[in-house]
């Protein structure tokens, strides 16, 4: 099915932080189900390139039937390998412009910036989207850059030229305050990942949404 | 200038066992100057994609005019990245089908192989040479497969159907045993990397395996 690059709801599935690739699989088919919009695959712990490759091989057939694209975090190869739609990349990744290259002009390429000086930079021709973060304190990501919190956000927002997303610490207890800032969407791990009723979950974060932008 | 494979003497770098970028680059230009006929990046430990890529950069740049090819191991993205000579994978990595279209018929594709299964699964339509080890004990691989001993690397050189370089563990100390076997060559890391004399650690080996050849 066609796909579609709608930054609303964005699940990044975490092997660890999932349930493995059985957790990883049956998240996605029930976030998606009800509502989820965009899914990327992430490991901060190393993974056997063959595992990733599984991985990837398993959320592309999940979403094979819907308009929700598949992007594959940081491993081109990986995405190139399974033809996945996109990409995302951080900032000690290969540079975007080689991404770009590799993955081609059609598939989805994401960039993730952590401050002023890394948004200035964005080479906006090359990428369809960034992902802003951390903005509130994560235990998903080991290496994460400084927390931004809300403001720095704003002002993020502010001077970007092209669609975002928010990401790290993300739950539905912040959430409003991370959509009044006029970003596009939210991504989420925790908030998804791991909770007991994963609809429930999905449909308490997509209502919050619709809420929010509807006073904002 | 045109690559050759020769898999004589194949020099594995790693960024820790090799004194960081500074070191590898060191290293190669004296080690290539020698005589070593093929040279491949590796790291054992977690790298940044960017770093892999400035260091493949790098090593391209020292290779550039010469005959001796540059080999990425396990980071396809990498190699097209760069443009390098190849790939080396794993038994864990990409399936070696999926690496020969990703990286193009021209190049590279060299395959590890730990044991009599994995020799004759090899589909040497797909690759162009082997890498059977670990032969001796080794400490540069973490994840290191069953020692196998000159014996049974014996026992795969006479079932394999390609070229094929020993790698494990092997120096000046024990290197004619294992060309004794008939194998087309030795792969080394610890007995040219870190070796206070470059030169004179890189000679002697292709001296060993000058006689070495001329007896058996």
């Amino acid at each position: 099915m066609q796909k579609r690059l709608d930054l609303t709801l964005y699940l990044v599935l975490d092997p660890v932080l999932c349930g493995g690739l059985t957790g990883m699989i049956e998240t996605t088919r029930m976030a998606v189900a009800n509502g989820v919009t965009a899914v990327q695959l992430r490991s901060e712990h190393p993974l056997e390139r063959s595992e990733w490759y599984n991985a990837a091989l398993a959320l592309k057939e999940v979403l094979a039937d819907t308009t929700v694209p598949l992007l594959i975090n940081d491993q081109v190869d990986v995405a190139l390998a399974v033809q996945a739609d996109g990409v995302h990349v951080g900032q000690s990744d290969l540079p975007v412009k080689i991404v770009r290259q590799l993955i081609g002009s059609e598939r989805i390429v994401g960039l993730s910036v952590s401050n002023t000086a890394q948004m200035q930079a964005v080479p906006w021709s090359q990428v369809d989207y960034v992902g802003i973060g951390p903005i509130f304190p994560t235990t998903s990501k080991g290496d994460a850059a400084p927390v931004l919190g809300v403001e720095h956000l704003q002002s993020l927002v502010q001077v970007k030229q092209g669609p975002a997303v928010a990401i790290g610490g993300i739950n539905s207890s912040n959430i409003v305050q991370v959509l009044q800032t006029g970003i596009e969407g939210v991504a989420v791990i925790s908030a998804i990942c791991g909770q007991a009723n994963i609809q429930q979950a999905t449909l308490q974060l997509l209502q919050q949404i619709k809420q929010a932008r509807m006073q904002f």
